[in-house]
């Protein structure tokens, strides 16, 4: 089956918010097993939403609108979607009561009296109750075609997404998608791209992606199946051929986890804890990695070293190394991260030391260059990177690498 | 004159990425006085496109595509953009070089075949260089329409329309549209909204609209204007009201100035210097402050002092206060806040100590409880706040309020 949406909203057109309703409902109708090829935007006009409207459903089985459905004079949707289906509006009272006392509860208020026409509904519409705001969703079912209505605002359109208009749907499209996301670091995205390339023409069920991701490559695999059981028997050949080509370097196959957390985890299992010594990146490398809940367990101390004076006395990092081999070297990376180990008393240390930009670049050590330290139980690796991006750009791959480098370093292998 | 935008992919489509380039192009366009009225997404597919550029011409004068200027298969706008205006493609023997060089500078290696049909330019088109990756854009001008192509990545497409688009376009339409932003701290959303009310509902020129920003609340003034120097003009009244009304909590007018670079500003006029010590932020907050490029003359050092033993041993926070009060309460937060600011001979210090979930939580002390400790010359002030949010909500909140409170106390106000 088909689906198609309209995000309904002059704001859309005019850049003033992105559009995350319709990157939301694609996400989920594709993940039910429903096929998109149609999606459009169209401001608070009730001429081009019709024709939008008819289009649509010349076109498509299902179509979802979001947003239009509030008490202003430019809330459309329900009005030009009745009429295009020749129905009368009329008041539902349950609706109605709902809204006064939502006004009650949310506003301590009185309902103004434009907000009533929100309860207004399509003669035949399924009312879908609004448990975030007050504008009811709406389904109506006529010639075959499904037409759902939606709240504009995420925090309202989600719960009630999940809620009913997925279980709707799914009644609607039993058979769904399933998909994993195969996380990968320590190699570059155009070889792991070339390691897979077989594999992205040949397979069609499951099928396999690539995605963007700082410093990682991440491939999805998706299966169309029945049920989820029916979902892990297709997985399993195709998951296993990619640990075959990638081995260790695969860190989790669960989009939910992390690269910290993967660490975090590898960190307990081992009974270590770590620490933290940065200057370039200034926090948001163990910003990441305190992003883990219980990360406490395994981190208890860092340290921000953003001047040379704070690398001495912090993590007693030498001044002759300094003043021979400067802030931004393998030598003084390789000393903040034995000096934090030891200031902290933990088993494992990343130090990060660089030049992140736009300014501080010299043509012997330019803006870009970083290196990362990285000591685990005695050993110090240093590594040595070149980036090529803004000042957040840079920092944020040098976390990335950081990461990648600890991961490594633990599980004892390059 | 009226733009319209399709954007190029399956993966939108599927709900695999959020299509932020419509976002951005839309506002951008808006900003240059041009109507959208038309926003939609099509898939890799040639007939579908074909259709969809052609509907887009016959009521559009503008049309930009972005995406699906790639080495693969699945790449067809140019192909298909050629076909409708009756072009023939000729490979562009500077684009292939600059190609070649891209490979050869940023992948050290050689050009693999399937990227020479990213040199493949329709006969008439004008070539718009690509400075961050290999598919050049393409203008083409027929019948009195315009064509713009454009390469998908964010931070392709970005660079390529402030340096080439943007000027091209605003030649086709000089009258522009022009925004401040006005950014105001230490004040809640509702209560702001409030107070200019009635400005919202009255201005038409300039127009003000509130932008969502966490811990923060933003208004865009919007000015049509046939250059900036009327824009400034038409400015100068609204802004001098809402001087008046929100007095020293505008941080910036200025859309590209952060509150953490407002901060390093008056740290830098002041003469002072600042630390941090984070418990529940681990490092977020110092990685705001070290966003801001030179904030290396005012912020040397910092910690994370994520375990009670570190805030005792890196701040000298008081054993007594730990085992009376908690690590979680305004007595640690003024004694981390005091310690850091002795620790790293600082003018200035920020603390914060908090349980940002979703475990640690108690009857007494719930999930979202933070307290913000500022030292300014001598002087410690500490806020308590209750955030309501999930782990990354409620650390990004409590670094907002952490910034704001700086600010506040440095400006010597409440």
């Amino acid at each position: 089956m088909t689906v198609e949406f309209i995000s309904v909203g002059t704001e859309i057109l005019l850049g003033n918010i992105v559009n995350t309703n319709a990157a939301y409902l694609s996400e989920q109708c594709a993940a039910l097993g429903l096929s998109c090829f149609h999606q459009s935007v169209v401001g608070d006009n009730e001429e081009r939403l019709d024709e939008a409207v008819r289009k649509a459903l010349s076109r498509s089985d299902i179509l979802i609108l979001s947003g239009g459905l509030g008490p202003t004079k430019d809330d459309l949707t329900k009005e030009v979607v009745a009429k295009v289906f020749g129905k009368e509006l009329y008041e539902d009272g349950r609706t109605k009561e709902r809204i006064q006392d939502y006004f009650r509860r949310v506003h301590s208020d009185q309902v103004t009296p434009n907000n009533w026409k929100q309860a207004m509904v399509p003669e035949g519409a399924k009312v879908v109750d609004n448990h975030n705001g007050t504008a009811p969703g709406l389904i109506l079912e006529e010639n075959g075609k499904t037409v759902i209505l939606l709240p504009g605002p995420p925090n309202e359109i989600k719960p009630m997404f999940e809620r009913d208009i997925a279980p709707y749907l799914n009644e609607l499209q039993p058979e769904g998608i399933y998909s994993k996301m195969v996380k990968i670091c320590s190699i570059g995205e155009s070889k792991a791209e070339t390691m897979v390339a077989d594999l992205m023409d040949e397979q069609t069920n499951p099928t396999i992606a690539p995605y963007a991701k700082t410093g990682e490559v991440h491939f999805r695999v998706t299966a169309k199946a029945s049920d989820e059981e029916v979902a892990e028997q297709l997985f399993a050949p195709l998951l296993e051929e990619l640990s075959r080509r990638f081995g260790d370097k695969i860190y989790t196959t669960r989009e939910e986890v992390t690269l910290e957390a993967a660490i975090v985890s590898l960190l307990e299992e081992k009974k270590m804890t770590m620490t933290t010594a940065e200057s370039c990146t200034g926090g948001l490398l163990a910003g990441r990695i305190t992003n883990v809940p219980g990360a406490s367990n395994v981190y208890k101390e860092g340290y921000i070293t953003y001047s040379n004076d704070a690398k001495e006395r912090l993590l007693g990092v030498k001044r002759e190394t300094l003043v021979q081999y400067g802030a931004v070297s393998p030598q003084t990376a390789k000393e903040m991260a034995r000096g934090a180990a030891k200031a902290a008393g933990a088993d494992a240390a990343l130090s990060v030391t660089g030049i992140a930009g736009p300014g501080g670049g010299t043509p012997e050590k330019p803006v870009g260059l970083v290196y990362v330290g990285c000591y685990v139980k005695g050993h110090v690796r240093v590594e040595e990177f070149h980036f090529t991006g803004n000042r957040d750009k840079n920092r944020e791959f040098a976390v990335a690498r950081a990461l990648t480098l600890l991961r490594e370093e633990l599980l004892g292998t390059k």
